[in-house]
């Protein structure tokens, strides 16, 4: 109970950053509009780092693609928590109820540049989409992408180092700069849905479609790609 | 006493730096006239990091949302120092005099580029203002980042990490990223109103006027966004 | 031979996010094209830094010239692996094949966009090049960037600080700002001769020629850098 | 004898870089000519951590002001060497032989580059000089940065943190972000003064007058700036 608390905290704190930042450099009279990819890839990292503090006592999965890795991958979720399939539902659902929430919120801190956002641009502060629509291709970037994260999270244990939430922020960013543009990297697909569910629901002006026919690889290619670096990462380790 | 110095000191070396950032930014013959947002937020983020260095005594709050979020949850403020309301008043007034002095020691090093800067431009170097004008909006908009900043501060302690200064310094680029644009993100009362007042005061020609009527935002969102982070982070992460 | 596993999983992932952050810069249709040099240099150190976190049982080298490095120095390549001449040929075996599967994996993650690319772009993503070309001035650019990198690595030790692989990746970043635009600052030979084969070998539309005239410099080039700095600093500083 | 070639190597490693950056920004064919003020904040920073690592020995001062801040506030300039006056002066010999080091070698690296560049353009990569022309303000400007930097320094102690190099180098990147552009933020008479030699030996084609009359500056402002921040910071900490 505490750790579904602490999940939704959480990933409510890491949405509402990261579709902030995706707001600052999308919407009209924002001094950040326009920036480059750079702000982008900094933005998301540090909202990890930030979701991180407030999300201790469940281990801040933030992410169904780092539960499904450690539940593949028999670690414990956090102190006390063990990988099993119900808890990883509890974790899930966590995670979804925070993204939703965080979009909202997100949503709130911009809302008089959202009333003057020109029709059809705010879809992207809060889910992602293909630069190249091709959902084969798609999903495998987002595995490529999820691969990365959780590889680095099954490789380094759940144990602090001394970077602390540093480190896992800084491994995001590294995604967002290296493999972020061909579908503007989910890698989590609470980060994806729950935004895309909020943003289908806010009361916008001129809001574009919600490309629900896209909406099942920013789910299906994380969850693949971790279950794979849940499989390799360990075994090539363990070599 | 040693409390009060540490907190002049901290908060004048916070703003002498952040105030330096938005006149390199802002001000005619400056290399960094224009950079792009990232510039703010690092520029801002790395200030607090330098500030904290320097008022290590007084637990380098640096702001009195951070003061008032500890006063809510009951942290000391520093080792030795109790989360009294009269030590708040005193941090409050050693934050509003380092942050005054900051804004000067920032004008005196930009001297000659303030002698020469446009008329109406410098306002914004030294205080925060609204992208759009809502006064309602843009309370929400600081008391959603400061909630952000000071649910970081009550979430982690006071004891550093491995990170030690760091950690605050980056969720400060966070906020700026993500939750910055709207309103300039003062996130701290003592950080808007000081070199409100020392603008105010300053020789500069053709100086534009302080905007006192707004003057509030900054003080009230940051109080109330602190307040609601001291009470529900911690409550929630004791489910 | 675990060690020899973790040196291909580790450069994979170094490849990987290394070429990516060239494909992200470089293709059509990628938000980040054209983005400035901040991006490329933080984009390959953070690669570094993800890469180092996959290759601890083998000490994360990643690259001959830091093996050559920790050869020349007599400190051990990771604990319990002695540093000989078969181990360094074995290391280096197993970063070419690493850099040759990034490289392909990066191709993977942008196929859409490596399909759309205008003809005689691609060859940057994955091998270096020269500014003004000199093979001479070239080779030399390279050894002092390597210097660099390898004298940070000897006199850093084996055994990671509080800043773990941090500390490695903001050396890149350095590098990469600093010394990084005369040749592309390749400072490995394997970084540069892996994805340069198997770039050779992608089936991409209007592909350039891979320059195998200049190859043979970001190899030479960072192995007598690596080894001047391996002589030279542990000597200054045990003065 | 052994801090004096410690603090040539690492004055050595500094200059390499950060003249690097300079001249990254600055030289014809160079992918990172004209990017912004952040890469020049990043790549001096990042200069100072690299610089730290192979100067450990002698406390890496790599700076005449950080000398005098050590020497004014009585803290010994590495574990074993006493802060003397004669000490002090060997400190700066050193550093302004590896300043002088550090920048020939930046020449080699980039070597075609200044063989194509404009006339009139280099001596800004080596040396600083003033935004707007005013020797009493550019004096303050550097004093003010300097304060910065040494009042760190002195505050906390020369005992590596967990950060270790990074604080420092954070600092360096703060100074640079805001306090840099009135005058290129020497901060250092090493900094300017070694280069500023090295520049006007150079074999370098239209090459622009060394400002000899501008040197002064550069040297006394930090200096002054480092004897007040040792003075003042560790009283104001000490109430």
């Amino acid at each position: 109970m505490g750790a579904f608390a602490s999940e939704v905290l959480g990933t409510a704190m890491l949405i509402l950053l990261g579709a902030g930042v995706c707001a600052a450099v999308t919407l009209p009279n924002s001094a950040a509009r326009n920036t480059d990819w750079l702000t982008i890839a900094f933005g998301w990292g540090f909202a990890v780092f930030a979701a991180v503090y407030v999300s201790g006592p469940s281990g801040a999965h933030l992410n169904p693609a780092v539960s499904i890795g450690q539940l593949v991958a028999g670690n414990d979720f956090a102190p006390g928590i063990a990988p099993t399939f119900t808890n990883f539902l509890i974790y899930v659902a966590a995670q979804l109820i925070g993204a939703f929430i965080g979009a909202w919120v997100a949503y709130l801190a911009y809302k008089k540049h959202f009333d003057i956002a020109e029709p059809g641009t705010t879809k992207g502060i809060f889910s992602t989409g293909p630069a190249v629509r091709s959902y084969g291709w798609n999903f495998v970037s987002e595995a490529i992408g999820t691969f990365v994260l959780v590889g680095f999270v099954v490789a380094s244990g759940q144990t602090p180092s001394g970077l602390g939430p540093l480190a896992v922020a800084l491994i995001v960013v590294a995604i967002g700069l290296s493999l972020g543009t061909p579908t503007g990297y989910a890698i989590n697909p609470a980060r994806d849905l729950g935004p895309r569910i909020a943003h289908a629901l806010m009361p916008i002006k001129g809001k574009p479609s919600s490309d629900w026919a896209y909406a099942w690889v920013p789910i299906a290619g994380p969850l693949v790609g971790a279950t794979l670096a849940a499989l390799i990462v360990p075994a090539v380790l363990a070599i």
